[in-house]
């Protein structure tokens, strides 16, 4: 591809009223992370010079989103190609090529974008490129009518059609690509003469060809072009993207004992020989490195597991923790913003946030860290090799030496020096014959009380 | 419709053998409620004014279940004539419209019924309706062969169609219309002359067609008519079933994140902008309110959950437990009729059993109500704006103050008084470089034991 | 079938490069366990007299896999036809019959198995038998063409065969038969003059025809040949294994609420009336009693689960353990070679590990066994009847008789004789408004440290 500078505007001003969502659609998460962002990251991939995204009136929160990207508010509703228009100004002085790309159709991908920019730069020229794709069923989507020599003729409404025209199998996919030094022209040719008085990207197309410009059509999957509508679309959008990612995951070596039960977000990192058992869900922000087994029912999100590492089953990790080099994280474990070293184990009822835990050392069932005072959170800090008791209470901020052991029920508020046992517990008492008397009281009062209803 | 009273007859007879199951198949559940239940509440749609469920000797517990409904025993399986004829006591009097219903068939909508009890009603004024159904594959149904008039004019089971009937597409689903006045006449004239020596009750349209009546078929969708003869039968009905669920609750704007992974109750209310992350279980009695987020591997049964609380993952709502508004229960929580505030936090490893927690309460990790004494139960009241510290066990009956502070470890037995710190807790002791002796120690006694073996 | 020996022969010498995995191919799980097993018990079946593996080099962990069975290496990767010759040394003076299979090729089933032998030794008497089966798509597969006898002619190489021969749907399915006594002549015939230089077992028909002998053709369920060559086709056979299983458990007689959710093991053993809930996986070596219920999130492995109980939500069931009639194990309960008797109870956030609990014990919530010192694990012992309370630790070896008492928040590290209390805790004190202070206190210094940011 040339040196060409290229711009993309993406579209994303719809109220997206079907979603039923004070949310506006883009933002609806998609392997945990909006919509608009995989749009982006598509257009990302293409190195452009600029890019700006179109939103409506008050969508500040897409415009957070998008953030350094400028955004453009269009302000009424009045088609896709004054959508475009609105997007303009922050293209002034641009001549390069420019992608309108769809902030509701997350699964667009660079392959495509990139054919799509090839076609604008070759040879015909094309003042507008449109992208057409072939659906199973045609149905209702305008047709692309190509002429003799292969370029795009004219898009064709479905109802307007003929019945030779909607034999076309050929349809508007509507990502386009436009010579930008000839766009402004285009866009200012197309009029809003129908039915709901708006101005529609696709008559770019007629306007082009009137002039005598070249048009070409750049044919994608189906798949990738998909928009969403609806929650139950975008939910048919996930299970495509899932299945991708699911796939990928195994053809570069991790084994998905029950596929369809894991959930990758977007990003998810796996390296080789990863075991993933069964009903594991990633959020954003993991890596797992090579040989790390994930039991069943484990909830990973912002963290690193480190080789050899073994986590779950029911194991949650939360952000910013890192699992060191053939820790163990066991059932029922949560770890947030901890750091376990190599080769420790926290492997039953445990909470650890706000930690560091020494390599080697061994984090007794029922563990837990106070981080949290009412007020302010602190960290609690323990050596390598340590050993925490069961039932081990840490009363943060506090540090616990290497080697040290823990009393099990101990509360440990202050320092524990290296080597030493720390223990706050008191002596155990038997009181012999309490049991039976203590039933029979019981079970008088409950007979007494059944009396009374 | 006219206020032409109706009566449901619920045929609930069948042994379900191929169930393999000690329980009668009509109270096997779809969505956390029995098979009949679903049929009951279908013809209940249609304020019946009297339903009658037909069971099996002995089948007491599905008597139980559908009080207070009357039941009536048929005494031997003489096939669904025989039913019938066995439920016509109990309509004694009676002159409206019958509908005759399947227990073990619960995906019947009311839309269907009251399309069946219009076209009794119809103008034809037909002494039987029966409803119809066009299934991919006819196989070997009874076809339903019509006259020229549209009306029906009989039913052939298959071994004894012609090939022209076999071709006819349109067969019988078994649901059934009658007219109350016509019905018993009808019965008696039905007889048992076949291979069983059983009486069908769809030859009533034979008998009535002989005395000259009119009778009709409404068409109904495959999918609602299907019955349950098999537990791989009832999932495949679940699988059906739950499809819809989830549907409806993505059209009404809530959000699912992975929609095959979330088993709904029959009853499950959602509001809008709820998230419903993957794996998640409601049981039956759930209602959800908008902005609420549930996220993975949550299972919530009987509660009631306010608007924009945040629940799981991983935790537990059990019966009788109400989440209040931006309340937070998290991971490894679980909840059994408990009230827990606005705003108030039971984040991690806890269990709250028979308890209030007042408002913006913060409920430390590993917190546990002992609400059983072996004998009785008790409940905890915990004020607003309290601080239970970790590890917190809390013996009920108790009450803890508004504002007050329980000590991290302690175990709390009577009430701790409004903007109190209560501790129980022996002094953390140290003991210097004790831990190398012990390790020493064990690994001597580990190397002993070793020899000897 | 005749007492004639049978040997068999699998091949598990491909090193499955597209796993991409350092673990050989056979290895690799289905339903728990390796291939390569799901083949060896196919095998067994039969009872054949000798079972020989062919392995590659380096493959000591397969070796050790299959033991007892012998393992050959086959040295250097040239062919199917090469694998069987190396196999051919441990059946030396064998002359019964000799079945090919493929290590990774795990759902081959008995029954197909059974036919081929039969076929082996009906009136034709043929040399070789090879399994047929008719693909959905027959694509590059190799051809079987079959005499007017009904015989097998040739096997024609998709590459090599005429449109005629492309247009037969009976397929190459790679298992074969054998006359032991022909064998080692027909593989002796077998040469390497083609493209790869490789010695197909496949031309062993050619060689048998080119001699006289007859070959024949069994056909199986295309289904059950499928082999693994990476990992998405392995979890494309392990969906297909746990769709059989899932319909087994149900036409048995168990109610599995969501088929789909339910991960068995290959050897899971389930009573009738046993009802397992959504998202629930079965390791190896489960079997679980008539009427048991298994909650939703439940993992279990290594574990007898007797007539009645109740487990989960969220329980794990580790290795060794055995839960007794009527128990229960509730949520966030781990227990490991653990011993529940009958009726007792361990419902809430507890780890028994190395335990012995008595019939009708109430284990309070919150209960962490200490078995594991940091370098030996030893047991603790709780008898009938007794009552161990809220967050007790029981430090072992210990313990706990018949009807004692554990008070709440205890660590219990001596004996407690029958019908004792026994205690460990400091009294509970109050310092009345102390909480304000506190919280006044640690607002102060919060807000003191966001001055100096």
């Amino acid at each position: 591809m040339t040196a060409r500078p290229l711009a993309c505007i993406i579209l994303a001003a719809g109220k997206g009223t079907r979603m039923k969502s004070a949310l506006p659609k883009v933002l609806h998460p998609l392997g945990g992370r909006p919509m608009v962002a995989h749009v982006m990251a598509a257009a990302q991939s293409l190195s452009p010079e600029r890019m700006v995204i179109v939103v409506g009136p008050g969508m500040d929160d897409v415009a957070a989103a998008v953030a350094p990207h400028p955004t453009v508010v269009q302000e009424r509703q009045q088609g896709t190609g004054d959508a475009v228009m609105a997007a303009m100004g922050e293209l002034a002085g641009f001549t390069g090529d420019v992608l309108v790309l769809y902030g509701d159709s997350p699964l667009i991908t660079p392959a495509t974008l990139s054919a799509m920019v090839a076609a604008r730069r070759g040879p015909a020229d094309p003042a507008v490129v449109v992208l057409g794709m072939r659906p199973a069923d045609p149905g209702a989507y305008g047709r692309l009518i190509l002429g003799a020599g292969g370029g795009l003729e004219r898009i064709v409404e479905f109802l307007d059609a003929t019945a030779d025209e909607r034999a076309v199998t050929l349809c508007n996919a509507g990502f386009m690509a436009f010579d930008g030094a000839r766009m402004a022209g285009l866009l200012a040719g197309i009029g809003n003469d129908n039915a709901k008085g708006e101005y529609y990207l696709t008559d770019a197309v007629a306007v082009a060809r009137a002039r005598g410009h070249a048009c070409a059509v750049v044919e994608g999957p189906v798949e990738d072009t998909a928009g969403v509508n609806s929650r139950a679309e975008l939910a048919g959008i996930e299970k495509i993207f899932q299945a991708r990612l699911r796939r990928a995951a195994m053809d570069n070596g991790a084994t998905l004992l029950d596929p369809d039960t894991v959930y990758f977000a977007a990003d998810t990192v796996l390296g080789r020989d990863v075991t993933i058992g069964q009903h594991v869900v990633f959020g954003p922000g993991v890596t797992v490195a090579d040989g790390v087994e994930i039991k069943p029912f484990s909830h990973l999100e912002g963290v690193v597991v480190r080789k050899g590492a073994i986590i779950g089953p029911y194991a949650r990790l939360r952000p910013g923790s890192d699992v060191g080099e053939g820790a163990h994280v066991g059932n029922f474990v949560e770890l947030k913003n901890t750091n376990l070293g190599p080769g420790a184990k926290a492997n039953h009822l445990t909470y650890l946030g706000d930690s560091d835990v020494g390599g080697g050392s061994n984090i007794g069932a029922g563990t837990i860290t106070c981080n949290y005072d009412g007020v302010l959170k602190h960290r609690t800090r323990i050596g390598d090799g340590a050993f925490i008791g069961t039932h081990s209470t840490l009363v943060a901020p506090v540090s616990i030496g290497d080697g040290a052991f823990t009393a099990a029920g101990s509360v440990i508020t202050r320092e524990v020096p290296a080597g030493a046992l720390a223990i706050s517990r008191a002596p155990q008492q038997e009181k012999p014959g309490w049991a039976p008397r203590f039933r029979a009281a019981k079970l008088a009062l409950k007979a007494k009380l059944a009396r009374k209803e």
